[in-house]
Formats: C-alpha cells, structure tokens, sequence
C-alpha cells in the first residue's frame, strides 16, 4: 500500500463546497489572534513581529483584526506595547478594533486615530468579580460612560460578553441572566456584541437557545458575533448552530493563539483555519485565502516556538512538507 | 484574579443539557477504539491490556465496541492476537463487532462465535487499488460471498465505506459514486453502513448532500452509521450535521486513538470523549458514564505512553489532577 499521489488536499479540489440549506452566503471573521490570542502567550512578542503579523493577516483576506488592548500594562504586560504598535497597522485597509477597559484606556485609544473599540463585560457575578473585581451591574455602570464617549467620538463600539454558557465558578448561567446583559449592552450603545464561551462549555442547542432568546427579545442577530473556545472539541460544531440561527459574525483566532489566562479550562479560541476550512466546505465566502493564512499562522508558530493546535494548519502545513 | 472555585466542571451541571429541536432522543455510539484505535498504533499492545481496554469501555457503559480484526497478520500485526483477545470478552453483555477482510477472516472469526462482523469497502478506484488491489467492483464481488457466508451463519454485516467524502488521489468524490457502492453494500445483505471520511475532509453541507441522496436512493437511514476523522477539525461538526438528517449511529474512538496508516493526513478518530460531551449537552441519550470513559482512555494513553488528542479528555482529566 502505498501514500503517493497525495499532492495538496487544496490542490486537488477539496474541500468539495457544498451548501447547506439556510445558511449565510458570507461570514465575516473577527480575527483575535493578535489580541485575545498574543494576549495569553507566555512568550513577549516584539512589536515588529506583532505588526508584521497583522500585516501578514490582513494580506490573507482578513478584514477585521483585533490588534491590541489598552489595558494597563500591568495586567497584560504582552499587551504593553499596544502605543508604539498600533500606529505601525492603523493605515491597513482593514477594520483594526482595539480593546479599552476604561476610560482612560479609550482616551490613549482615540489619540491614535482607533475607530473601533471594544468593551469587555462578563455574563456572571463570579466572573465579574474576578475579572473586573464588581458586581455585573457596577460593572456595566463603569462602561456606560466609555460607550458613550466613544459614540460621540463616532468610534465602532463591540461589547463582549464573557461566561454566556457556563461559569467555572457557578456552573450554570441561565439564557435569561445572558439576555439581560446583552440587552443592558445594546441599551448603552454598543454596535455590536460577541457571545463568549470563555470555559468552552457551551453545546449546539444552548447556542440556539441564546440565540433565539436574543432575538425574541430585540437583540438583532445581526449585531451578534460568537466567540467560542474549543475546550472540549465543540467551538466549530457550535459555530454550525449559530450559523444555521443567522449569526454571520464569527470571532476566531489564527492558529488558534490563546485563550483565557483567568479560567484555567479555556485551553483555547477556534482556530481560524478550522473555521476557514469549514466555511470554504459549505461554499459560505470569507474572502480569506487558506494557503496564506496558513503560512501566516505556521510563522507565527515559529516566531512563539510552539506548535499550533489547529488542526487544519496541521494538516496543510504537513502536506507541504 | 482567582483560578479558584473551579471544583469539576462536570459536577457544575455542565455542560447544560438544551436539547435542539429535530435530533434524535439516542444515539448509539460504534467505538472503534480497540479496533480501528490499535491498529494505528506504532506501540504493541499486551493482548491483556486490550481486554482491559474492551472491559472498561463497556464498564463505561458503550454498548458496541468493535473488537479486533481477523486480517492477515502480516498486514496488521497489532491486531495479530484476535484468536487469544476474542475469548477473553466475547461474553461482556454488549456488542462485539470484528473486521474480516475475506472468507478465512470470516470463518476465524465465526469459529470463535463472533455473531458481528464488518467488510471493509472502498467508494473509490484509487483506494481500492491502494487497499485491496483491485477495482471498486472486483472488491464488492469479493465482499459478496464473504456478507452472504455471515448471513447465513446469522451474524450482524456491518460495511464499512472509505472516502466517502474525498480521496487523497482522486480529490473530490461524486456522490453517486458513493451512493452506488453504498447500494451494491446493501444489496448483497449488509445490515448497516458506516460511511468513512477517512481523510478528514467532509464539512456539514457534503454531509446532508450525500445523507440526503442515500435516502433518495431508498438506503434507510436507520441502516447508515457516520464515521468522521478530525483531520481538519470538522469531525463533531460533521456529525451535528448528520444528526440533524436522521443519523443515530456515530462511531468513534476512545481518546481518539487511531487513524488511517495508509492515508497519510488521516491523523485521528472522533474522539468518542468529544463526542459525549456534544450529546450530553444535546441532552441526547448515550448511556455512556463520561467520567469512567475518560478514566479509561486516560489509562490507555498511560498505556500507550502517549497524551491523548481528545480535548474533552485533556480538559477533564486536568480537573481531577
């Protein structure tokens, strides 16, 4: 028996595209590599290898790249760059969302010229507390004001919504106590929210029920992004379900970079190319080119000096060996 | 911030169970582990141990455990022990399905009272070469006499059907073709189908179009297992998709030991862990114990001294450490 002829899975025209009923003609990827996944990597980045892999992003069709965050350095000492990085990136023809989780983090993101920020909420009491050291509705009362300066600095604004399916510490978060804080979210301006699976532990039905709670309660899907976490193998089984409640914003992480410092589970965001490689298979248009994204990522694996858990970059980057 | 209070995401309640609507009350899983897992394993494993493994995985609470196969020793040497394993759990109280290649397989297998057997067929030419050295025909006219001896001996006939979805000669892979080769198999008798991505590059849509088209072509559903590698990351997306058409049979392997040796890319099973978790947050009935499968599995990694792929694995068993 013999493995010859195995020149290139692409190459040879697969993944066959085969639609599937009721499913979006395009997704747009929130790429979070360079942020949520950078953010949580052991390994300091250079600047210019932080920029050169945005750059390199961006050249694979990505066109909303997270870049950075302005946090206090003392909390994301990866991060702590986030001023002499991102002017090298902001004239990218690409959408460059940043995080702020403040005021004064909003303030240092405005005086370089961001137009899109992010906000970062948690769905639960515990979370809240850990993360933010406040109660979900201080919590919410502190980004009030961040919002609305950076509406009226006519900025983008995304809020993202931590532990929407589980909670290490509480277990259980119910669809209801999610809803209210998304409503909460929208209700104080925010364009856009992402649903996060930060302990990976949501399944396909949970996410349709949030999603038709969401809805019935006039959260527009189309305001929505999923950010989930392949923790136990479920991130892309669970993006198909939220594809098929009309969700056309997918967070994902080249390489599958990151994941959360502060919940011991969350072993890791989707992998971009996983979520690539599905989409060109249900003929759904990312405008991302597979091959160079999968350079991107195999590069930057290098640049960290650690393999990558995409299965998909794996199984590309083998052939090309 | 705390890591703390993480007390066994399990005994959290999670994942919640929200069933969606349109799937399937049970699902019968086919592990592979002992079969399809151990033959892809460089490491010889003790007959002793693979009895242990077959023990616990029923202890565990699978109902289908494929046990060995009787192909000629030369061509799989890990699985050269059948005639000692088989005795040794052919009376755990579930079932024990065993590969036969051919009539000799077939006639050793039912000397030692195997009452489940599976042939192994190709949907494509260039597999059927590369496996069997022969056309997509002339391996069906050999499997026939092999399905009729079985019936006639009363046993259960399992087929087995590789790159259902894709070929790493051919590339893509018409779905007539498979349907055809998918009707040849029941045809001559056999009571079930297990249709192969043994590259790992099926995406959902290809699923519902080949699940779809069997139909169409008067193959029941009921008779169809789904049979999916994690290649490119899809496999427990994949099997969303099948569920939703009707699928209630999924195999899977153990920790996700396993693989094709004769496909290069075919770099491991589903996961049967992963696959747990997905059902049991589908509140989908699998009568599986997750806790003692992934005690198992993990004792079979130990065993093969090497870490397991399975996520769900690695995410629960670094809970109990």
């Amino acid at each position: 028996m013999s493995t010859s002829g195995d020149g290139g899975t692409l190459a040879l025209g697969l993944p066959m595209a085969v639609p599937a009923p009721g499913l979006p003609a395009r997704v747009r990827i929130h790429e979070v590599g360079p942020r949520d996944g950078l953010q949580n990597e052991k390994a300091t980045v250079p600047t210019e290898v932080k920029a050169e892999f945005i750059r390199r992003l961006a050249d694979a069709g990505l066109t909303t790249i997270e870049a950075t965050s302005f946090v206090h350095p003392r909390w994301v000492p990866q991060l702590a760059d986030a001023e002499q990085l991102f002017p090298q990136v902001r004239d990218l023809p690409v959408d460059l969302p940043v995080l702020v989780p403040n005021t004064r983090g909003l303030e240092r993101a405005l005086a370089l010229d961001a137009t899109r920020v992010a906000v970062f909420a948690s769905a639960t009491e515990s979370f809240a507390k850990a993360n933010l050291n406040r109660t979900v509705d201080e919590a919410l009362a502190m980004f009030e004001p961040v919002v609305r300066q950076a509406k009226d600095a006519g900025a983008h604004v995304r809020g993202y919504l931590s532990m929407c399916f589980g909670d290490p510490w509480e277990g259980q978060v119910a669809v209801e106590q999610v809803v209210r804080v998304c409503r909460a979210l929208r209700d104080m301006g925010c364009d856009e929210l992402s649903l996060g699976d930060t302990i990976g532990v949501a399944t396909p039905g949970h996410v349709g029920r949030l999603l038709t709670a969401l809805n019935e309660a006039g959260v527009p899907t189309g305001s929505l992004g999923v950010h989930f976490h392949d923790t136990y193998g479920q991130a892309l089984a669970n993006t198909l379900a939220a594809l098929q409640h009309g969700v056309t914003t997918v967070d994902a992480s080249a390489g599958g970079l990151g994941g959360c410092p502060y919940a011991k589970s969350a072993t890791g965001n989707l992998a971009t190319e996983d979520l690539v490689w599905m989409l060109r298979g249900l003929g759904i248009d990312t405008g991302v080119d597979l091959d160079r994204l999968v350079a991107t990522s195999a590069w930057m694996a290098g640049q960290l000096g650690r393999p990558s858990p995409s299965r998909t970059l794996r199984a590309l980057s083998h052939k090309e060996q």
